[in-house]
């Protein structure tokens, strides 16, 4: 068992703030397991490894000993947008939260252990709540308090509309940590109010306040915007071993020791040694290896990295690409050149029409990467290796 | 029958607001009973003549043929002040509850015709609610909105705490509307923003939206501050006949045609020809007389309001008090004087406790009014006659 002090050192890698240390000491001392909580959408179960961050704290708690408490908020997923004004959010029916959290742990019990894991839904204390009871629980709290979250404030000055019921949503979160019993509950540092509230909401109801550990937002594969779906500029859990290689390597130099960081499981006491090889001259580009082997061995296979890295090494080092190729520089709109007149622009299929069909054939490779979707838009400023079939190159930029 | 237009004079005397006129105009031409809302809160079921401005109001459109749908906001009397802060709301349980209804009841149908009248109690929708439509009906307005009401926004400007169950209530009084289909809400001037929520609300969930119709707060004895119970300027429904008499005796010429305007049944064309006869030079004296007879045979009888006033010439006109009597000028503290002080020291008893002695065997009488109260106190500022028996008088001013 480690000390306390190196548990603590393990659970604050990475992380933003952790309120209060002493309480965590404290609960620490105890011995017994913690209720360590997070909470996650239903409605988005397709993980990148932004969403690691927090599961990768979790394992590690649990492999500290304690337990993890994977919280999926069903109950307000099945309101959905009550205001109907966000047409993203539709009410998941029950079939679809079920469908959606197995999804879910398909995915995050490549990290979590799921012997210390406990799967809790909040529809099974929200579900039968009754107003009487949201109105004592919208009591608790004053309506300036809520004005200090940082986005409703700022929509509050603005003049943007805040519907009531968002009022209340932070207050069932906090409420899921009295239903929890959490020591500790972990989520983003955009989370902090809301993990506030569990805090203030356990002292309201008489229990021992949790502690919060916020973790950082991962950036994405460009380095500056947070990973997400909708930006392109992650790498998904689900992604093929070749897709989260590629990616992966092509991350900056400085952007890979963020990721291991926040990542890798390797030890604090590896990862500076590495730090220390590489500043004495050492390869960065081979830390970067064992790191995307690390990652690609936890959500598919070991023998899935090792293949993974042959083909990469066989198509980007042992030169199965031309040394030399045709070069365009194409016009490009603002939203990005769809791909078939990419290829059909620089020569390498006779029309647009049979750009889509080799596509559709699953012949034509962007970067050595398979395209699999026909409406792909290759984004202006950038530049490609596009190819067609074995042997029709072109490197090709797209002017900004 | 009256005409719309008559029926309009009706429903619009002495009302502060009527939204929207046409609206209602419609409504009227339809030619069925409307259902006439007001809701009333459960923790007070002694009323005095300012609450029964509104009833009165129920009552005139009753006899215009409508429905009157007496609502009892039970749900959240019985929820009580969540916070805990406002110690004069504790929860009420369902038993009290059915008692203050009762009691209410045996009030207020002095006043409305129960043939006409739907007693109803927003716990038997309310109470079932869960909290996920709680949530929904959060959902329909915002933040801002709620803050333009006149108590919260000046409350949140001068950051005062609002609680968020507070923004939740306005939202529960507009949902009874559309709970009961109500065609027209009646309330105070200070319940326009809770009426125009049961409107947005019943067009929310795809009713026609009701009309309201605000009536004033009707003033207090004094003639300056609204008629409450806690500021002593109200006159009880179940006040005795005696003490309504007294009491309405004493007000002012001015606020005397306020009264009548909003508590007495006598027709428009009957008060006008009052006016022209009191600027004709009739003593006002008369129509107060009048006025009171109606209010005590409303809420007692026609015999009770001739003995009334037959006691009250017999004091006050045929000479019952002595033309002379000793004056005495008191110090007093700021609470007031006791009525066992007054006594002794205005030499009308030996002692205190022949004071209490003689209040207790009903034999004190101020202004009249026999003094029940033995820990009654005198305000500071007044000047009132003290009698002790039959015989023994004083006038007695308490300074300032």
């Amino acid at each position: 068992m480690p000390s306390i002090q190196e548990a603590l050192e393990v659970i604050q890698r990475g992380c933003d703030e952790l309120l209060v240390e002493a309480e965590l000491v404290e609960k620490l001392k105890s011995g017994r397991p913690l209720r360590v909580k997070a909470g996650f959408d239903p409605t988005a179960p397709d993980l990148h490894l932004g969403h690691t961050v927090l599961l990768n704290k979790m394992r590690q708690l649990q492999d500290l000993g304690h337990q993890a408490v994977f919280l999926i908020g069903d109950f307000t997923g099945m309101i959905g947008d009550p205001t109907g004004k966000n047409t993203t959010r539709p009410p998941l029916s029950p079939e679809q939260v079920e469908i959606n959290a197995r999804t879910y742990q398909a995915q995050v019990f490549k990290i979590l252990d799921p012997e210390k894991t406990e799967v809790e839904f909040n529809s099974r204390w929200m579900g039968g709540m009754h107003a009487a009871d949201m109105i004592k629980l919208a009591a608790t709290h004053t309506v300036a308090r809520m004005l200090e979250r940082d986005d409703f404030s700022k929509r509050y000055t603005g003049g943007q509309p805040i519907a009531i019921h968002e009022f209340l949503y932070p207050l069932i979160q906090g409420y899921d940590s009295v239903a929890l019993k959490a020591d500790l509950e972990l989520g983003g540092t955009d989370q902090k109010f809301n993990l506030l509230m569990g805090r203030e909401l356990q002292k309201h109801y008489g229990q021992a306040p949790q502690c919060i550990l916020t973790m950082p937002l991962l950036e994405g594969l460009d380095g500056v915007n947070k990973m997400s779906k909708s930006l392109g500029n992650y790498v998904g859990i689900t992604d093929s071993p070749a897709e989260q290689f590629g990616k992966l390597m092509s991350v900056s130099d400085d952007l890979m020791w963020r990721y291991i960081e926040l990542l890798s499981f390797e030890s604090l006491t590896t990862i500076r040694q590495w730090r220390l090889e590489v500043e004495a001259g050492r390869n960065p580009r081979d830390i970067k290896v064992m790191f995307a082997q690390e990652i690609i061995t936890r959500f598919h296979s070991r023998t899935d990295a090792e293949h993974a890295l042959a083909d990469f090494e066989a198509r980007f080092r042992q030169g199965a690409l031309p040394e030399e190729m045709p070069e365009f520089v194409l016009a490009c709109p603002a939203e990005g050149l769809p791909v078939a007149a990419l290829l059909k622009e620089a020569g390498l299929t006779a029309s647009t029409s049979e750009a889509l069909r080799m596509i559709q054939q699953g012949g034509v490779r962007l970067d050595g990467e398979k395209v699999a979707d026909k409406r792909l838009l290759v984004a202006s400023g950038t530049t490609v290796v596009a190819q067609v079939g074995k042997r029709k190159f072109a490197r090709v930029t797209l002017s900004a």
